[in-house]
């Protein structure tokens, strides 16, 4: 179904609302669009690109990592509650990917819920005792991987964070990880 | 103890034959004595260096890799059985560490034995289902895993791999990976 410019613009609000992680080619695709016309109808309506947008709507609960430097965390943290939840995107690129059939590796979907298992700890230092995780379908290159991490509770002194990744709505990873944390 | 030139070289090629993976450095440490002094002994007796070493003793029954491309491998393959058994190394450097504590992250450790979960794979492609881990002791910068890796069984139609990672004797790290593989 084709929509007018007003139909289309007032939807486009309606769907970042409802999904700040939504991106232009998401956009582009729903509407049967081009990129650039998403863009422009984003300039109309003065919202701001992806990123920003993000940001900005996480920024007043983002607080800061403590268990690892911020540029050692796998993928881009945008939303962190230390000890709650957090969030981080990872864009699968070509170094990311088999050569031979373009399906990121999967010790990138790994590492992106790994570091964030470990940002999420509210100490000077975590590390990882254990995981169990799940690899749910192949993830291919230009996909953006949205992992969210939850602290779940403490089980024999460690703290069980549990990670679900997914690529628009769908689930592509699942992991839990038991942490150890120094002074607990 | 302190042992004379032809005791100590009549004892290295011992120490070698038990453990072809020991290094200089740890030959050096066992004898008390230089790494320079080790050189010299194994020139003496004619016995490569480990890396030569390995690659002769393993070179027979090294199998080629299918699944992947060799240099996709995370760590280096010195034995390879396809469907049976293999064998990487991998040294830990700056890179691999976190900057703070010089402990290696999880994730290369998982990448090391993820890769060999997939080259051991008698297939065209291999990709990874499930993994179960666990990080027994830290491991530092300057340190050598070795994983060895070894195909169980097969359980609803995936191959189950188990690989146990190293440093000297002591088990740093354990996975149990289920592994899809094409064509079954």
């Amino acid at each position: 179904m084709k929509y007018t410019k007003k139909q289309r613009q007032e939807k486009l609000q309606n769907k970042i609302i409802e999904n700040p992680f939504i991106t232009d080619e998401d956009l582009a695709d729903f509407f049967s669009v081009s990129v650039q016309t998403i863009r422009l109808d984003r300039l109309a309506l003065s919202i701001p690109e992806l990123r920003e947008r993000i940001k900005h709507v996480a920024r007043e609960h983002l607080d800061d990592v403590k268990a690892l430097p911020e540029e050692e965390v796998i993928g881009e943290i945008i939303d962190l509650q230390l000890d709650k939840e957090a969030i981080s995107l990872l864009d699968i690129k070509k170094e990311h990917v088999f050569s031979r059939t373009g399906i990121a590796r999967g010790h990138y979907l790994f590492a992106q819920a790994n570091s964030l298992a470990v940002a999420i700890i509210d100490e000077k230092m975590a590390l990882t005792a254990k995981a169990s995780v799940h690899f749910h379908r192949r993830v291919k290159e230009g996909e953006r991987v949205i992992a969210k991490a939850e602290v779940k509770g403490t089980k024999d002194g460690k703290t069980i964070v549990h990670v679900v990744s997914n690529v628009k709505e769908e689930m592509v990873f699942y992991g839990e990880f038991s942490m150890y944390r120094s002074g607990k």
